[in-house]
């Protein structure tokens, strides 16, 4: 059987699949991925386990608790006692599993939304939760996270992670681009355009080259999780991508970095294309044209990001963006 | 970018997205994935435009007809009208790709339910469908197709493909039950054995190497579309598989052939091992135990399929086996 190591897994997000469900995160296949995710498993077992000076005989709520991986690196640096919340059916896995490692009495597990429901404990020390989606905010959690810190964080507790950045970048990419957008200009023989411009609009979750990166990288949003708010996940920012060769740009990339800031030594991940791969990956944004930029030239643009009235798990994303002087473009985007 | 050819997505199935879809068929990416599975396209494309004497003049029905491309083919090769049928919301798409190429006095599309919906010819000589899904029966619209051949189809009519023949195999696959099934003992140290027990009962959709491949083939089920019934559907097969060499065997391995027999030269494409990648590749079904084969010895059983009561997509696959004299072992499957 061809074993694939997780780097290989590039274009293959799973957006293709004949199946689906319709509580995703009750199967495990997904949790199975984010175990599996050393980097990002393994950074937030460093940041837990690593500091049980922070976590001895404190209470502590895991938002988002899936399998209870969390919630056991807790129980095991020390916690007096952890309540772990989801509304996914994997939390009736967590509970055997849970019990079946002898945390029954140090665990908690509570089935539900955080907003709509009772917890046994009304203050914690501290907070974990591993919320973040592709693109950072794309079907996050960070909303309820914030809720959670405002009803139930004690003053001067701990959020972990505590920190988040979103980068923006642009990429040389034409032999992908010509393979997923202009696919669809001549479908065996057949003209389906109508679907290219769907697909242009949608970014693609992948990961890539840190060769294929034309220009520096430019922070885009930096969020505080313990001073942010809700309305800081609608954001307006702008950017400026300086080139660092001649070449051509098909896309912009954007990803983010995780840290820890509150511990002893600080915890921290990239899942940038310099960095080793994470389920997140990378994501790309193709531009309707190709921009021709020579070494030390200017992409100044700004990127807008809003949750989707309807679904506002969804995000609606604008770029416009433009080349030194030259005449602006502007693409509004969907991830879905 | 790092770009992956077909035979490397093995194992990133898309079961464990973060993301899924009310209507899993009506992104795009389901499409692209099909549409650029070139056994599967190329396959219907020869059958249908090597063989324009059986499509010149005549009616053709397209069910679950997606973008269209298989409704194009019949109007390239001369059918009179064709008529597509598809519940998903890419027959919008649909609509205006037929529209694009030129299609819209040859081809009508109809949104909705086969069974539900009226259609604006009455009877067809020919029925084209790619109906076959995982597991050949997996979320399949066979039922769908033999509905709308006892419906619409013309006496003497013809179904395109006509024949579809089901495989078992025993494979030696000690390294990727490792990472799939066993990684569940020990997770970061935890014992996760809970979800161990579900993973084995789900079926694996992935490539495998004919290398791993210890028995020869055995045919578990033929299915001709012109006589088949929705009762074939639910069926108890019984396989014997003798091994080619001394090994071990980890896993059942199952994967189907396709034919159109009523082509002039015939067309056909297995998924199998042996075969070109396809997007359905194979299925693996892990055993409880290995068992140690030695060349010549068999290994005899019964593998039950039927639809779940539930959800009649979904299925439930009973494999039961033994070895020589040696004691039967049991297991329920159910692919979901």
């Amino acid at each position: 059987m061809d074993v694939d190591g997780p780097s290989s897994s590039a274009h293959h997000e799973g957006m293709t699949s004949r199946d689906y469900y319709a509580d995703s995160y009750a199967h495990f296949g997904i949790h199975e991925e984010m175990l599996k995710d050393s980097v990002r498993t393994g950074s937030y077992r460093a940041a837990i386990m690593n500091n049980p000076h922070l976590f001895e005989g404190k209470t502590v709520l895991d938002v988002g608790c899936g399998t209870g991986i969390l919630s056991m690196f807790a129980a095991k640096a020390g916690a007096k006692h952890v309540v772990g919340i989801d509304m996914s059916n994997i939390i009736d896995q967590a509970v055997k599993i849970i019990e079946a490692n002898g945390f029954a009495d140090k665990i908690t597990l509570v089935k539900g939304k955080l907003e709509e429901t009772e917890l046994p404990i009304q203050q914690f020390d501290i907070i974990i939760s591993e919320w973040m989606g592709y693109f950072l905010l794309y079907e996050s959690m960070l909303d309820t996270v914030l809720d959670a810190r405002d009803k139930y964080l004690k003053p001067g507790g701990l959020i972990f992670p505590d920190h988040a950045t979103l980068y923006l970048a642009a990429i040389e990419d034409q032999d992908y681009k010509e393979e997923k957008i202009n696919f669809w200009d001549n479908v065996y023989g057949f003209d389906y355009s109508c679907i290219k411009d769907i697909a242009l609009r949608e970014p693609l979750v992948d990961t890539v080259d840190l060769k294929a990166v034309v220009t520096d990288p430019c922070v885009l949003k930096h969020i505080d999780l313990t001073t942010a708010k809700k309305e800081d996940l609608t954001f307006s920012s702008p950017f400026q991508l300086k080139a660092t060769r001649n070449d051509f740009v098909h896309a912009f990339l954007a990803w983010f970095d995780i840290s820890f800031e509150c511990t002893h030594k600080k915890v921290s991940f990239s899942t940038g294309p310099h960095a080793k791969y994470t389920h997140w990956k990378q994501t790309v944004f193709y531009t309707p044209s190709t921009i021709t930029i020579s070494d030390g030239q200017t992409i100044t643009g700004q990127l807008t990001c809003a949750p989707n009235a309807r679904n506002n798990r969804d995000l609606d994303i604008k770029i416009a963006y433009h080349k030194g002087d030259g005449p602006e473009t502007s693409v509004d985007y969907k991830m879905y």
